[in-house]
């Protein structure tokens, strides 16, 4: 059949793929092996290096949520791209309009003054190796594919490992065995399938919709959406309800009684997510009591230490893990506060065996080269989800190089005395209630309600809108939410590389003084 | 229980994490707001890029792939992170082991003699993207958590959409809409999950055992992998077998043939993926009549075009997905063939709200926020895998500005005509035959075997021989092999953006001269 018109070239003829093949040589287009050029690359790269440099010095004067409505950006942009480059230094345009267009619209995760949702804490040694990985721009899916990035991530997940002080087995070292995957969704998952498998291998493959699996109320969606993914039906997938008591960690005898009725149902225990340092308020699950149940069903034990994992880097931490001994899988997201730069989920197993029988590709033809047949050797493109994969390990490296166990220590101490900062002034001020207690660098408060106020919707009500104001304040901070147990609160995650102590203080300063107004408004009727 | 020895402080005492916070101004570390310095990113920043820029420069006195055997890195690096930084320049030093110890272990996709597997192709505005991204470094989740990143990725797809010529049923502009994931293997998952959540919602969610999925012999393991992650059996996913004689692409018959057979045995048909370029031969399967035959089984049909979606920016090859408007999802890999550093790789779906169904998070405790409330807003983590994401659009808008549709066009054309004079080449020697007709920038080809050198299996080794030695020379090209329907051929993947004709030119002589020498050996016995 005939192409459409814009097919044709000028001449109304049609022109098909051959055409261009035989186009004399004064029609021929330049080779563009000019757009890898080494001195284009250091002159451009050397704007780049600028203009990241002027944002970081310029931080302080966005406001670290910008005030857009949708579509604000949509509007401004042609709606497709042109044809030719605007102009001959269409790099240099581009780069101003992300300074005039993009930038102003982004939210400043960098900045001192974000403290919402977890910290993606970047630092000038993570951002530069993520740099130079996408200069060299391999595609490390097999060993032989790039034999250095394979070792180097072998090398540097038990690095990382150590440092953390996770149990030997879940390292090469010991037999174990890690990899580094974007987000822990993709880690979780990639554990999932390997569990899932092994199972359905003792109970028959066509019992999939037997299996259940369980977490915490508390635990990331991250979670549900994995095992969604991995085909468990969406009503065996267990929320165990967490207690402010228990400082919402998840219960062994809950989740004991919750296994025991599934199996007595005829269901078939399949995989515990337990969490170090829960999303909405940092809780941590008993990793050694929830093993022990695990056991008695043969159940697959992942941690989850998304956030929280950071922190194991301080020996004072550990105890959180007591029993980790025990656990299958293990994943930390090393961007969140451990400078690595987004992205890099750290996912450590005790039997890689598994996760290469579920994961692993059948077909050889392409892949395999004499170099890596009949050796130990890793081909990480069996280890995860997807097959293409970025050299990941060269930032994680330079970090743990540049910085040493002990800056990271540094790094993260600094942080959680922040937060006890924050925390002590929070408990000061009697209008206000440290709602769960704080264990790493995360504070949930929220504003007492006044008694003439009514019951709890009325008081959520409040402390929403004094999140909303506080927001809004222009150089004010940025914080996020939660709702644990009906109870509504303002999260305060201190994590971003550039807070100082000074940012923390004029964080509460703010939020007092947001208090203050929203009281005496309610207390003029004015609103309520 | 006691925390184990190493946890207690020099003076034996057991050290908590209350402890750290109370250390008086004296034991305060320096807070690390430092380690995200305007200056000092700037000093490293210029070290990475003329780092960079050298290896540009010098990357054609590397072998492209290292003479190195499993365990060289691993062996030559300390086996755990060092406790501070080995010197005050820690990241100079750092960049000096990255020079001297890995680069020559890496495989050097970008090296203008790499033409193994399908190119990576990396360019400077690429690159100084993901260097851009790297330090802005935001989490771009939901529309809220960074809006312009969100807007930028609505207008991109939808510009590359358009670039592509792509129907606008799958575009924001048509109704559709696409996103930038990592990779085709993340990207059918998506679009896998989305078809089988709403077909069990029409049978009923027991039936999960009872879906088929469907794919051709030369499917990329992508697909196996992705409906095996899914939860589709393992013995539910049909390769239908393709042919020489056509050009090995997914006969629409046989894939009739193999959807009745299962219907009449009570199995339920649900996804088929379609090949435009398929991994080893780029074949490509003949979308609309596969279309035709899906609608009847209200079968949900995905094209990966991870290679050749790229080409599709030139018109001369847009005939190939005529029929693509009856598709229900379309993935291409932007970092493959167009310059958008690894990774990149683009989803357009015809029905967002179905793929927001099977991977939408329920919890919207602290994800949602006023602005987003009520108004036509993305949030991105609901249409992947994964939740935290990088803020990949950049580097595909700059790539697209600062290039142009055309320039991107010159790209392609550039490769394409450098393969098409490699396949000349090869036909002009006798000795050789191309093994698969060449569609775009990948030659197929073998060293017919002699006569007396028997069966088909000798002149598999042969060739395989051949490449070994093809491949082992040291300053020669690189490629990889396929095996298709029991014949073994080398392949030549044109598309690093640093090859010129010469390097064509250059890899051929290598070839012949290999083939000569091992030819001449052979009719001396001395090897076979």
């Amino acid at each position: 059949m005939a192409p459409p018109s814009h097919f044709y070239n000028n001449n109304g003829a049609p022109q098909d793929a051959a055409s261009y093949l035989h186009a004399g040589p004064g029609n021929a287009p330049p080779q563009d092996s000019c757009l890898l050029d080494a001195d284009e690359f250091r002159r451009q790269g050397h704007q780049v290096i600028d203009f990241i440099a002027d944002y970081y010095g310029r931080m302080d004067d966005y406001p670290v949520h910008p005030s857009v409505n949708p579509g604000f950006l949509r509007r401004q942009l042609p709606d497709k791209a042109p044809s030719r480059p605007e102009s001959s230094d269409a790099f240099g345009a581009a780069l101003r309009d992300v300074r005039d267009l993009i930038l102003p619209g982004m939210t400043h995760w960098q900045s001192a003054r974000h403290f919402a949702h977890f910290p993606a804490s970047s630092n000038t040694v993570g951002a530069l190796g993520e740099a130079l990985t996408a200069g060299i721009n391999s595609v490390p899916f097999t060993w032989a594919a790039s034999p250095a990035a394979t070792e180097l991530e072998m090398v540097v997940v038990d690095w990382l490992g150590k440092a953390l002080h996770l149990p030997e087995s879940l390292m090469f070292c010991g037999g174990g065995g890690g990899t580094l995957l974007g987000t822990t969704c993709e880690a979780i998952l990639c554990a999932l399938v390997a569990a899932r498998d092994r199972k359905l291998v003792d109970i028959g493959s066509g019992r999939i919709g037997d299996l259940v699996v369980y977490c915490s109320d508390q635990t990331h969606f991250a979670f549900r959406k994995a095992a969604h993914i991995a085909g468990i039906h969406r009503d065996n997938c267990r929320e165990i309800a967490t207690y402010r008591d228990d400082m919402f960690a998840l219960s062994p005898a809950e989740l004991q009684a919750a296994m025991q009725a599934d199996v007595d149902a005829g269901l078939v225990p399949l995989f515990l997510c337990a969490t170090v340092g829960t999303t909405q308020t940092t809780a941590v699950d008993p990793i050694r009591g929830l093993c022990a149940v695990a056991a008695t069903h043969g159940v697959w034990v992942h941690v989850d230490a998304a956030y929280a994992g950071s922190a194991l880097v301080c020996p004072e931490f550990r105890h959180l893990i007591d029993g980790a001994e025990a656990v299958d899988s293990f994943s930390m997201n090393a961007h969140k506060w451990l400078l690595a730069n987004n992205d890099c989920c750290a996912l450590w197993v005790k039997k890689p065996a598994l996760l290469v029988a579920a994961l692993g590709t059948e077909q050889e033809y392409i892949l395999k080269d004499a170099a890596s047949e009949g050796h130990d050797v890793v081909d990480y493109k069996d280890w995860s989800v997807t097959l293409t994969r970025r050299f990941r390990a060269l930032k994680l490296w330079l970090v743990l190089r540049c910085y040493g166990v002990e800056g990271l220590r540094d790094h993260i101490r600094g942080h959680v005395r922040m937060a006890a900062s924050f925390e002590d002034m929070v408990k000061a001020d009697p209008r206000f209630q440290v709602v769960a207690k704080r264990q790493f660098a995360l504070v949930c408060f929220r504003l007492r309600a006044p008694e003439e106020l009514g019951g709890p919707k009325a008081a959520n009500a409040l402390n929403r809108r004094l999140l909303e104001e506080v927001n809004a304040a222009c150089s004010g901070p940025y914080m996020s939410s939660a709702n644990v147990g009906g109870v509504y609160m303002l999260r305060c995650a201190i994590g971003s590389t550039l807070t100082e102590e000074r940012h923390v203080r004029e964080a509460w300063t703010v939020v007092q003084n947001v208090a203050s107004s929203l009281l005496t408004k309610m207390e003029m009727h004015e609103d309520y």
